[in-house]
């Protein structure tokens, strides 16, 4: 980054950035036209390739074309906007198609391990991680659905800066984040344990109350694992953040990466109890 | 490795474990009951996704566990053996879990990226590409495709070292591996033909002579980058061979790597031209 801007400045171009966003992510899950969720959702995905692929791949900007393009590929057929006969060969296509990449360009040998891991593991990680997004979507009540998983994404978040700000002493995991608190995390599983009961009781009565509080609490905690998952991978390879395509709000990825937990523990857990 | 057998001795041993291995197959193939081909084939993914796994997370034996876990997980709706309603579930939890493994052990910080990448990338590139050989078997005249895809393989392995070693001037790709040669390669092309016209004269009439060309070619230079690939990745590393489990052959890897590449090759030349 060039420059650090003030922190005051920082929040308004936050908030400047959220004023703009959530209002069309608002109208798009509940009042715009069918087609719009899933476009915005490809477009934020392919976004997050990028950066995902830029601090992966910095010097192959091949394989940073290539990994916006394959996680795409996967994002489509598991998201189910393509039919599910295409998922199979589409995905040998990745995985092929990623690894023979790796080749054009194999130097710095070093970090070629980091390469091929990434190339196949990327499209795989946003792709089928977004996916669970839009199936969250496709479900009945889906714009309610997303919009608690919104809900657990921004509560979360809030409580566990405001707790872990004000109470926080305990280290959650200096290793990896060294500045979350295990006081922020509780703060952050309470946050979103609030948004699950305000979608029980206001938006979303087909939650039942005992599948808001346990869904609530290990969608956050999950989330906030992810959260970590992502902050391991950029200490890895030596970057703060993921990108900064979201003025005052960092990357892509760092405004979703616990968010892409959170929508695949819900998807599992309605599969799994059939919600 | 503790010490180099002679290279006398390691023939012998690369051809009596061949000489148990081969009819094993064969008999699979040809005239075994219709689960073992299948089940061979688990094992053998489950013992490469093992070696894999020490590779790229060597000091983190729970992530080996989980590697080949999650292998087989994403094996089995991938090569068909569980339904296709599986899949999306199935490879959710694969990428979750992989993820939230990395965690437990974090350290060291700087190979983070690398073991990332693969807990996600190492099960897609086993999974999918065994689940293809599995698909080929499935597929009409089953058993003969993978005899003809176990003929690209030996083929194009005898030929490559015949004529690489009796011609071989000019290096393929030294970055990668410092042995191959350009003739070689052309000599494994050469093979891989043979052995597709072995397939349409004899046991597999329904591969067309024109088919049988172009996808002998293809799937053999597939072939070729796919053992590039696992050569790029055991270098940047520092491993020399992908384990050893085969006397006389080095590791399951090893042995597999081209032969992955050709399945998936064969696999969407199949599903591409309806044959």
């Amino acid at each position: 980054m060039p420059e650090t801007p003030k922190p005051r400045s920082n929040l308004a171009l936050r908030l400047l950035t959220a004023a703009v966003l959530v209002p069309l992510l608002l109208y798009s899950l509940l009042g715009g036209p069918l087609w719009l969720f899933p476009a915005l959702t490809t477009l934020v995905c392919g976004l997050g390739a990028f950066e995902l692929f830029t601090m992966t791949a910095p010097e192959h900007p091949l394989l940073r074309i290539w990994g916006v393009l394959a996680t795409l590929l996967v994002l489509a057929p598991f998201s189910g906007l393509l039919p599910d006969s295409w998922l199979v060969p589409t995905v040998v296509v990745v995985v092929v198609g990623g690894l023979l990449l790796t080749l054009v360009q194999a130097t710095p040998v070093e970090t070629a391990g980091l390469r091929t891991g990434w190339v196949v593991g990327g499209p795989f990680y946003l792709g089928v991680l977004f996916g669970t997004i839009v199936r969250l979507f496709d479900h009945d009540h889906g714009g309610q659905w997303v919009v608690l998983l919104m809900l657990y994404s921004f509560g979360s978040d809030t409580a566990a800066y405001f707790v872990g700000r004000s109470l926080g002493k305990r280290k959650l995991y200096e290793t990896v984040s060294p500045k979350k608190t295990v006081e922020g995390a509780l703060g952050g599983l309470f946050g979103a344990l609030v948004g699950g009961l305000v979608a029980h009781f206001w938006f979303l009565p087909s939650l039942a109350l005992g599948h808001a509080v346990v869904l609530s609490i290990v969608a956050a905690a999950a989330g906030q694992a992810g959260d970590l998952c992502e902050s391991l991978l950029k200490r890895s390879v030596g970057v703060k953040d993921s990108g900064k395509m979201l003025p005052g709000h960092g990357g892509i990825l760092d405004r979703v990466d616990a968010l892409l937990f959170s929508a695949a523990v819900i998807f599992v857990y309605q599969t799994v109890f059939g919600i």
